[in-house]
């Protein structure tokens, strides 16, 4: 988070407050901006409101001030609260919106279309960094749109990201390095769960293996969290879900198809991800992963 | 590279004077080991007289020692050396001999009751770390087998790298667990290569998109070495070469048949480093497969 | 065709008018039904007039009679005529429309509730065969849907296939078991593609190494036809389009996502058909996936 | 079976007697030719015996007439008995040695060099067909070996098949055509596990799935003999081994390897039977592949 000396303090709506909106907005309050919050269930938007923040009780009403950042889950919230749900509409030309959600390239475009109908700024905004990260104010958050407005928000963005890393004036190119950099995190986790599965079957702790890869060549914040996990085999409460997982995975895959670029490795992982929804149990990390690999190997009942 | 004060000097032998070969020597030198080297072409050797190095114009003359220290290019030229070439037959009984290459599970065990049955300590003592590392004295050292063994070489180990890790007393672990360390670092590449690929299909480029991914989530030398040059497609001199690659990829598959562990990303890397191969230019470094993932994509035809 | 003899000739409005649809068109009005056809480009069904049927102007207009019957190209096309085109809207409760395309498991449960509840009739009837097999009147027609419905429209079908196959009372068995179908198709041509590459490595030709094949173990029409355009290299013109076979590949993986059934060799095929695709010839048949497993192995090079 | 009129009765040695082996030497023995056979286990000579062949101590006490067929289990047999074991040393030079079983490229080349150094003519003759096949003497047969050494041996091949399809001169490529078949073979399985897995999961009993298939785009014997097992789930008693079609997958990625061609779905392949060997049955038939597409799915616990 950086200082926030000599920052104009703005009228922001914020719309979607789940364990990462919360904290993003948290860090808007505490920079002094004045915030309309708004979340489906209305409940989460109480310890905002206990921080300062007003609470609106439609997107639309959310939308009246000079900026708009929303952190919805997936195309179909972004689709249902800013086109459908009247934020687009309520918005008056001129103003900025920033959209923090991984949406489909196909979103990006529609999105990017639709504001510059309506006169809105759009700024595609996507992060990087789980809910602490997020609470600490130290997102990596990634932007790509018109230059003013980028600059319109980038008080906004600094005040929730210890750094703004700028992708150019085609908004769904932030989609698509943001896709593309979860679909590496993917590929982190899988080859943890096969190099796990393989050093067990010989007699190695998978523990002892990974805290040697992450004191190492793997001493990245991507691979020492998940190791943890995989170490532990502690997959609740999912830090991040399996099917956010599977949903990740598929939208790198169509944005490959839309570019018409193979991604084999992304092949194996949607099927990875698809064998640990087979299993049931929806509500779990997707470093899950790593037991669907010892599963494939039959590592437990050579345990007895 | 730790501090030598107090370490008793050893009379050792060291055999392979590739890159990763002479730098270690260089820092037993250093440390004031007595240290007898040879290489298969002899010029190697010189650099290293220059230092005080005795030179042995056998591998067997260079096994005289207290200790023996080997680091060959792969399954073949261990064989060749340590079992045929004469090098255990000349090691008297009660001396160590610390194997650094990465050989195959089934070599190591081979090994192992070669040396039981002559009586002489056996250490595999794979590395992680590339030239430059193995100068600095900073490799990541795997170390398995018996504890006394170990013990032994503990010092010289301690003066060629910055850790050392022990991995048990069966010293196929410490190449099951350098084999699955290799297979880690061909994944990430190949993930780096196929997001690289994605991103450029959508009009971003490589370098950009690698500059946030290692400036943030992959912030590991494993990721910001190759990053690089995947960004610059500079494939050549190669690091570590392609067809070597291969190989490792070749002894994780073959570590998981023999332990009867599925790989499905090792398969992907096998195709894709045969795909490299069959194009025909083996001296280039193996994060040429981002240029593989770039031709699947026909990507160089579009910019025209 | 089954012999028509005391048959008795209905109303049939017939939908689609491409190779196959005109096809199986012709051999109803050849069984003395009464057809009233409609194309979107309205040159097609020129010959079909010439052999007595009654031409639309719109796809209402030909679904007035007691049975609809339509052959259309993809999902979008049927939500087009059938769904959003008004025929649905035309047609009178008590009458039955059988679907010979290709349609993913979503549509077909879409499509099976519309029908319900305008109390229309519904059959999935996808076929398997191309063009020549439907003029022959020798389709395989898969059939499901209510057992009066079918009961209704077989004589039809009888006048189109050599056998009609049922697969129960959910309409979407029928597009399930066409899409599991054409899978196979896929992978047998990307079996004969990495077989033959690998044989024509090792100097043998694709030509008499599929003769062998195709003339034992895989003496079967999925084969022989597919193993003369590999051996000729013969991809234009079409038989099976490129991207209808990467449609129906993504079908199956859409229709494996909805049940939680991992694909692994759907993966591979959608792989290899994108990379077919950013070729960027798409006027070529399905069976060019040999031609990117020769490029993958980079044969063409080493003939020269 | 050709009619055997007219054909010169031979002085033929025949080594290995498995089924495929003892129905192959019966029908020498049927054709009227001298046959002394050998096996390894002696128990399996006697039924032959009982024909009027004569039996020998020592694969090099069989190797004495004017031919020798073997019909071995895997490389390290064929190894042990021809190599190793003195059937070639016991070889006059002019006679002809004809290779039933599958071997490696390797393994071919280096046959062909021993051969022709002893002055002995080599044929590779490996054979498509199981043991009910070859017991009806109807097995298809790959010859690819000097142009005369194949006319020497051809009235027995027609003895045993129904035809002889001639490879060229070059041993190996016999070798690599049976290695790309059996390949193809496995591919099918797997398509057939895959969709089988598929439509299941959909609520189509995979026989009613399969018998379609079988009778239409796949009726060839490659499809409808593992139709059968997969829709029974009969994995016992094994028809074809999977240890030996994980071995056959293996040896057409060592092909691959060797003449650098990728096979990405071999990769599938080596994974889906590794994963089948790891459930711990390796006494079953390779169609098991289709219980493994099922475990993925994790279908056995939807039916509960």
């Amino acid at each position: 988070m950086a200082s926030t000396a000599g920052v104009r303090h703005m009228k922001v709506g914020f719309l979607g407050l789940g364990a990462m909106g919360a904290a993003m907005a948290t860090n808007l309050l505490k920079a002094g901006h004045e915030v309309t919050v708004w979340n489906r269930s209305p409940a989460a938007a109480e310890p905002l409101a206990a921080l300062g923040a007003a609470v609106a009780s439609t997107p639309a009403e959310a939308a009246r001030g000079e900026v708009v950042l929303s952190m919805l889950a997936n195309d179909a919230a972004v689709r249902a609260v800013i086109l459908d749900g009247g934020v687009l509409d309520a918005m008056a030309p001129g103003t900025v919106h920033a959209n923090h959600a991984t949406v489909s390239v196909a979103l990006a475009q529609e999105l990017t279309q639709a504001h510059v109908a309506r006169g809105v700024g759009y700024v595609a905004a996507p992060v990087f960094g789980r809910p602490d990260v997020a609470a600490a104010g130290r997102l990596n958050i990634l932007a790509a749109g018109e230059p003013r407005a980028i600059e319109r928000v980038r008080p906004l963005l600094e005040a929730m990201g210890s750094r703004v890393w700028p992708l150019g004036e085609a908004p769904e190119r932030a989609s698509v390095a943001k896709i593309a950099g979860n679909f590496m995190l993917a590929a982190a986790i899988e080859s943890m769960a096969e190099a796990s599965a393989l050093v067990r079957a010989h007699g190695i702790g998978a523990a002892d293996f990974l805290e040697i890869m992450t004191g190492t060549l793997f001493a990245a914040p991507a691979y020492q969290g998940y190791a943890k996990l995989i170490a532990e085999q502690r997959f609740k409460p999912a830090g991040f879900a399996l099917p956010l997982g599977y949903k990740d995975v598929g939208l790198a895959l169509s944005a490959g198809e839309a570019a018409r670029v193979p991604l084999p490795f992304a092949g194996v992982l949607r099927d990875s991800l698809l064998e640990a929804l087979a299993a049931g149990d929806e509500d779990v990390d997707w470093s899950v992963l790593s037991q669907v690999a010892a599963r494939r190997a039959h590592l437990d009942e050579r345990a007895g």
